[in-house]
């Protein structure tokens, strides 16, 4: 099975981590092929780049998805999930939602752990996208500054473990989800002080991945027809999927 | 991987029908464990009956859960699913909420069609309980009475067929959810006839089990701590795990 | 008119404390049969516990309901309620259910005050079945040890009096309600220090029986028709109720 | 226990209506003053009408909530109850309020049925008000032309009992409210054509105030502190009343 | 453009403040004229003053709609409005709706600041009834004591500056609506040190009434049909458009 | 005043369409610069092509915002609208949003009427967005064929008028809004035969652009802080906009 696993933002060593994470935890005869963003931002953190990069999401699924089983959208937020079903035929997952649907199976209500304030308004809509408002227990976030953002998960690892607890104890969650593609594999380390299960972004999106593209191959029709539209100073990929009737 | 499927109600040929189709769809390590309920009714379809059979529930995981790796509540409605996750430490799966927070992965609005419209009320409850409920586009069921609940799938097909060609359209539905044990299997022979991805229940349920037990085989914690308590009457396994504290 | 009160749990205690705060609050024509469960545990925290509970006492209601007006499910939470309006045909109420809609017409926003963190969810999950969350203000709870559940109202009272004060004043509650079957009687002895109405769950699920048996002597049909079923290993009056078909 | 009927329409013969159903609802003990708007319209339909009636209502209870031990507000749609309680100590209950409170103990979701399209949206905002509107399966109306307000339930009593049966089988009611004064008694006549519960809105009404009488006779506290105010031109009563702090 | 502001309290000062900003914010050709509640309170601050206040507008609109363009109900809970919106065909404008409906255009989540808890629950209903819940960050308000109304804005300054930043900073909002009729035109001297934008309700409300009448002059048809009634004891020009059938 | 006006879509016809009725209700002083996107599909209608539309609104407001008053994004659907809020120091509105926040001063509920039944997911989407789901009666959309996207609203005035009546009288809708870039004007031909207010979507769109450019020019600070970015491959001017702190 073939998985392409696609960072939004433009920062190869981010991609690497997801991808080893994602590898780490994929079936036997899983491959990944892990893809960063032609353009877009170092990383995202608000829904200006989020904007940004669901569209260049878009524009690498039009040249990659018709040789892979099944796609990862690789940032926490899931930047370009829903235009993107409309469009192509394979399983797509969003990292965010593979963790929250994930996490709703493990216990009554789930936590986001992440590291920087400016991400909870981004992680909040994306929460009442995927329909698991009513889940939430809370999202918490660290509040220091930290020096980088490939360093944070190791550089504030006892304070995110101790957000961990806190949300657990205070905000009566039974699950915590890691959030935010630089605390890729974080989990790991810190599960053990914790208590509760601790779900792992990028572990349960090409989890789930493969269990959608093996139980829905062809995931065509999951959403309604399209009709082919014109369109201008788009890649040529693009272009001729958007002028396909579907449906 | 050893998955128990508990199927609570008491029709062998049921737990038989589900556990073929699970196994057809588990990964090849997989062995599944069906067990029918020693006590309870022929089928169920409402709360006084989902309210017996999750305590039946409890009682065959307090015998089974520790030489499993996962379990199955085998009963779309996953009567005794939010109980069992606060005594046991091994991943539990209801066979509803596997399907649903899979549908939820291919669409943005799934319905769920069903044999009988008594199921309604204790399926919408169900899928609010999952948090879902945004999600759900309709329920619908047939009206018309068939001869034996054993036999609905087969004489019903074209009329189930029919059901889910009709929510898709007139509910703009992007994903069906084929619901109650005796649909099992059902699936794989009228999907060609809707054009929308079809999700089997007892599929998505061994599929998720799977999943969360390679990713979170001690889910130990899921829940908060509980203080052991003195309990009269039970059998001597659900006694032992009732009398635990934990946590 | 004959009101049967089925304490849930096993303790013998707790049952004799809640029949005498609902024959203080009862009409004078009331009598009142109070049950302890014959099997279960020693008081109801989580929702596993509930589950059992709840199948009990369709048990109990099986073997006693045709001798009565009206049904008490005594434990604050309502193990079973739903289940039991499904099969009976005398009102049924839930202890909470009574007092938070009796608390709805006292006030804009209730709390609930409780004694021990572990309810907090059960709570939560019954005010949301009972439709009544946009009501609610908060779930209070002391935090702190007690010596045991018989002698938590006595030992706690001024920390709980305190708690009521706090609500009132921190989450602009109008009305509070104790919860707790170990909380039953308490309200009278605290009422005067907190200066918004106390609901006592006890005397207001006599009241609401009393009601409903007043004026809706049968309440057949309260729920949708259902088919009889066989069933199995089930007590002799449960199995012959399940049989019947009923609508 | 003395209990204020106030009907906020002009006409005193639905006034004379509303107390025959109320006194033949009420325990033995207890006595109706049946008072009717001093100006207003002739029956309330929409919010406009039901603004001035809820100042009216303010005014009657101004002159008479000290000779009671409670108050009915006997217009479906409870204009004024919000307000009312912030004002007057003794427990007042809205005829709405009562009827769907007591509906939501009798079973799972309960239908409204009415006689004129136009009340619909009030009453919709005043079962959202209640926090209940999870329970509300539909609002049903005659949509056909009828004599007179007085006489539309004897004119109307079949079309109207055909509404409670479609709305059990189409919208799954497991229990109906006739709503609207001028509906006040209907539900003893058709009851047994119906096969689920009937609310009568006197009657739980005059019930629901007994029981918070019995067992909230001082329900001063029940909304926040108030602090007095000048007024102008306001009834002396009134005047009084919003001059007095409270809390 | 004429439009006509009401103060739906007595307070000629306020209501003189009130016109003050609305006059500022207008458009050149705007001639706006002011009324003071003939009967009422000092100040409005719960439900049941709110209810009094409203059936006193309607009155005021009744006499003076018709020389109008657009009308706006200037107490911050828009005592009225929905009522307003039935008998009148000029366009009507709450002042709390239109402070709203601007915030919301200007950021995700807004906060309200005002100056007395007492507010709370008014404002929370006015959210509510508006549909904006979902955009609400917090309610904020000053907790000490106060030397008067008319003084409140200037007095506390500092503290509701202070009030203003904490809700951007704990609790997220992009945007303070300060509300209550005594803080109008407070936003312009406190705006510079607060960081994002605040809305001055009496410019919103002036300014969204102006492009109401400016679109929709004729706001006739924008409720429903309501047919005529009888009524009583009612000022004329009320009497007079209650029994006109509109639709 | 200089707003610019969007068209996310391709086509200048559209784009002239919308600037003809933005001017004919703009204010004397306001200057309308039209803009079409330099690369998209013909016309949007889902997520995939608003997600698309929303990067290159984005870039065209990275050129120009800096000199205009205030900007529009002119696609019913409002791609980009929350992303540009975070980027951008004018006032922003989107053209649905802007017509659904005037609905809501019209009437209780509002109704959007389209032309083809596709648009809807993405149109509810966005009602849920702005918060105002619970205002929303109902969206209804043609069904049959139409000839051309710039031709439909000539085409189909009859049928579209009389989807409008519908939704009034069946979805008790008290004011619609036409939704959809091909129907802009159309509202001045049909709203005679509708009888309720008919919201214009590019005129609701100036005026409310209006208003804000003139009650908050500086909406700086409306979104929380961002920090500065590294980015790659996008246009110059976002790219420097992107690298800016702010806040």
């Amino acid at each position: 099975m073939r998985i392409l696993l696609i960072n939004p933002n433009i920062t190869q060593s981010v991609t690497e981590q997801l991808a080893r994470v994602a590898e780490a935890a994929a079936l036997p005869g899983t491959r990944i092929t892990a893809r960063t963003a032609p353009r877009g931002v170092s990383y995202i953190s608000d829904r200006a780049e989020a904007q940004l990069a669901g569209a260049v999401v878009l524009e690498v699924l039009a040249d990659e998805a018709a040789h892979h089983d099944a796609a990862i959208i690789a940032a926490f937020g899931d930047p370009g999930l829903w235009a993107a079903r409309e469009l192509f035929d394979i399983p797509i997952v969003g990292m965010a939602e593979a963790a929250l649907h994930t996490a709703a199976m493990l216990g009554e209500r789930f936590s986001i752990v992440t590291f920087a304030p400016a991400l909870g308004s981004w992680y909040r809509d994306c929460v009442r996208d995927c329909g698991l408002a009513s889940r939430l227990a809370a999202i918490r976030s660290l509040t220091s500054a930290f020096g980088s953002v490939e360093m944070v998960a190791d550089e504030q690892e006892a304070a995110l473990a101790d957000l961990c607890r806190r949300t657990v104890r205070e905000d009566a969650a039974d699950v915590v989800v890691l959030a935010g593609a630089p605390l890729a594999g974080l989990s790991a380390r810190i599960a053990g002080s914790v208590g509760v299960p601790l779900v792992e972004q990028a572990a349960a999106a090409v989890a789930q991945a493969e269990l959608l593209a093996r139980l829905h191959p062809a995931a065509r029709g999951a959403v309604r027809n399209r009709a082919g539209k014109q369109s201008l100073g788009l890649p040529a990929s693009l272009t001729r999927l958007l002028g396909q009737d579907h449906g």
